[in-house]
C-alpha cells in the first residue's frame, strides 16, 4: 500500500505544482495518472506546441512547461504510479481514502487531490473484432518503453502526429517498421512528414497507403494484421500492432465516486476548491464553479488554495503562517536547500 | 484626458499581467503606478532576490519576472502614467470613471482594476524640518531618471541597498557623489558593499560615516546639507540631496474611494474580484476574500477572472467564447501575430 499526505489524480501542470505547493507546507504526494508519463495533456497531445498564456513566459512549448513543473516540485520527491487509471475509492474507519487502480494498486492518503484534466486520455480504438484480446498482447494504444520494441516487427497505424512521430522514432529501433493509413495524405508537422518521406524513400519504414487494417490474428500474441487496400485484402506479419488514432479524454470511474458532476466536471467551492466530500479536492481542467476558466494558470492558483486547506485537515489546530519562499527559501524532502543569497552586514572604511 | 478599456492602479506583476489576459480579450489598458518604472515591488524593492514559487520557473529574479511580463504584454500596447499616485475618482454619469493623479493626470475608462498590491509605496522621509519645501527642488526620494545627476553634486542617504546600488551607478555619472549613513556598517549585497568600499577608494565615492544629516540649506533649490558626525556639525555643498531610507506601503488615497476595506485590504467577491462599487475590481496583495493568499500567481488568476466579467460589462449581450492561445495564436493590437507552427497536410509518396 502507498501511504502518502496527498494523493494526486492526474498528474498535468496542475497535478505536478500541487506538489511543490504541497512541499512548502511539508506534505507529501503521489501522482496517478493513466498516460505513461508526467505532463497530462501537455505532454501527450502537444509537446511541441507554444503556450502563449503561462503568466511570465510570453512563449513556452507545452513539454518545457511539464519539464520546468517536474523540475520545480522534485526536491519534494513525489511519487508516480504512472499508466494506471484510478478506479475506486474508499473511505476507511480513520477518515483516509484508499484509491485502486485498474491495474490493483492501492494507495492511502487522508487528501485526495483530483486533478485530472477534462478525464484521463482513453485511447480510440479501431473497430476490429476481438482486438481487446491481444491488448497487452502484442496490441499497444500507447507507447511506454521504447525498448520493448527493440528488434520487433512493429506495424502503425495512424495519419497524424503521433503515428509519425512514432514511425520516426521506432524506425531506429524495430527491426521493421510499417505505417498503414487509410488516406495518402498525412496530417502533422511539416519536418514530421517529411522525415517521414525521407525514410520511406531509404526503406527505413513500410508504408502502406490508402490502406486499413481490419483484423488481427495470432494465438495468444498477435502475429499479423489483415490489411484492406482497395477491395484486395491481405496480412503483414508483425510482433505488435501500434493503433495511434488519438485519444478521447472520459471522466472515467471518478464519475462513480459519489461526487456533484455538473457538464461532466465535479462541481466545488471557490473557496478551497472542495467538493461534496470533505477530504476531496478537484483542481484544474476537472473542477467546475461559477466564473470558472479552463486555463493552466487557473488551475495553479486552485492547487495553491486547496494544499491551505490538506494542510488544516493533516494538522487540526496547528496555525500555518504564510512565508514567501524569496525570504525563507525552501527546504527539499531532499535534504536540499534553496535560499537567496543573504544581505551581509559590512561596515566600508 | 488618457482614455481606455481597462484602467488598472498598480503596475506590478497582477497590473502587468493583466494587460496581457486584456488583450486577449481585445481590450486596452492604461497603468498607473507611484513608482518610477513599472514591476511593483519587483522591481523597486528586490529586481535581483529570486523568487521561487512562480509556476513553471524553479527560480526567477524578481526584476526578471517582470521583464518578462512585460514583454508578455507589449503587442497589447499598454499605457503608462508612472511615478503619479491615483488620487481621486468620479463616477460618470455614462457609468465610466475619471482617475485623477497627484499630477493632475486626468484617466477615463469603464473599468477600474486596483493592483495595487500592498499600497503604494512611499518613501520614508527624513526627520528633516523644512525638507518638504525642497522636495523637486533637489530632494529627490526616488531616481527616476539619472541623467538628471549628469555633472552635478549628490549627497545620497542610507545604509541600504539602494543606497549602495545607487551610489555606485551615479559614481560614473555624477560630479560627486557623498554618500552618509549613521552607522560605519552598511546592509546589503556582498558585491554591492564591496564595490563601495572600492569607489571609496578610488576616491570616486566620498564615504562620510557614522553620520546623518540633520539639515537642508539653499535659496528655492538646494544647495547643501547639515551633517553631524558626533559632536561636530558641518556642512557639505550639494546639487541634490537623495535620502534612500526605503519605502513603506500606504494604501493612500484609495482608502477614501468609498470601497469596503477590510485590514487594509479591498474586499471583493470571488467570481470576478469585483468590489463593492460595480465596475471597480480589485486583485492581487490588495484584495481580500475568505481564503484568500498574498501570492503573485493568485494574482494572476485573479487578473484572468476579472478581464472576463470586465469584457462583459463593456460588451454588454457579447458572448465571448474561451480561446486557447496554443489553437488560436495572438493578434497583438501593434499588428503583430503570434501563432503555433500549422500542421500540414501532405501526401507521402
Amino acid at each position: 500500500m502507498i501511504q502518502t499526505d496527498i494523493l494526486i489524480i492526474g498528474a498535468g501542470p496542475t497535478g505536478l505544482f500541487t506538489v511543490f505547493e504541497a512541499g512548502l507546507l511539508k506534505l507529501k504526494c503521489h501522482l496517478i495518472d493513466a498516460l505513461p508519463q508526467a505532463g497530462g495533456q501537455c505532454s501527450e497531445l502537444y509537446p511541441k506546441k507554444p503556450i502563449y498564456d503561462i503568466p511570465g513566459f510570453p512563449e513556452i512549448l507545452a513539454g518545457d512547461l511539464t519539464g520546468n513543473l517536474l523540475e520545480q516540485g522534485k526536491q519534494f520527491e513525489p511519487g508516480f504510479t504512472l499508466g494506471e487509471r484510478a478506479e475506486t475509492i474508499e473511505k476507511q474507519e480513520d477518515g483516509s481514502f484508499i484509491v485502486t487502480t485498474n491495474k490493483g494498486t492501492q494507495h492511502q492518503a487522508p487528501i485526495v487531490a483530483i486533478a485530472g484534466g477534462l478525464g484521463s486520455f482513453e485511447p480510440r480504438k479501431p473497430l476490429i473484432e476481438n482486438i481487446e484480446n491481444y491488448e497487452d498482447h502484442g496490441v499497444d494504444y500507447f507507447i511506454k518503453d521504447p525498448e520493448k520494441y527493440r528488434n520487433k516487427r512493429v506495424v502503425i497505424s495512424g495519419g497524424g502526429d503521433s503515428a509519425l512521430d512514432w514511425s520516426i522514432f521506432l524506425a531506429d529501433i524495430a527491426s521493421e517498421v510499417t505505417l498503414i493509413h487509410r488516406r495518402n495524405e498525412f496530417r502533422g508537422a511539416l519536418d514530421s512528414v517529411e522525415k517521414v518521406q525521407e525514410l520511406k524513400l531509404l526503406g527505413k519504414i513500410n508504408l502502406v497507403t490508402p490502406s486499413e487494417v481490419v483484423g488481427v490474428v495470432g494465438e495468444n500474441h498477435i502475429e499479423g494484421v489483415t490489411v484492406k487496400k482497395g477491395e484486395e485484402e491481405f496480412q503483414i506479419d508483425t510482433d505488435f500492432f501500434i493503433p495511434l488514432f488519438g485519444l478521447s479524454p472520459k471522466l472515467g470511474p471518478i464519475g462513480g465516486w459519489g461526487l456533484d458532476i455538473e457538464k461532466n466536471a465535479i462541481k466545488v467551492n471557490t473557496v478551497d476548491y472542495q467538493t461534496n466530500i470533505p477530504g476531496i479536492f478537484a483542481i484544474g481542467d476537472v473542477n467546475t464553479y461559477e466564473g470558472k476558466l479552463k486555463l493552466i494558470l487557473c488551475g495553479f492558483h486552485e492547487a495553491t488554495l486547496m494544499c491551505q486547506s490538506a494542510y488544516k485537515i493533516i494538522n487540526p489546530g496547528k496555525k500555518y503562517v504564510l512565508k514567501y519562499t524569496t525570504v525563507s527559501g525552501i527546504d527539499g524532502f531532499d535534504g536540499t536547500r534553496k535560499e537567496a543569497p543573504k544581505a551581509v552586514v559590512q561596515a566600508i572604511v
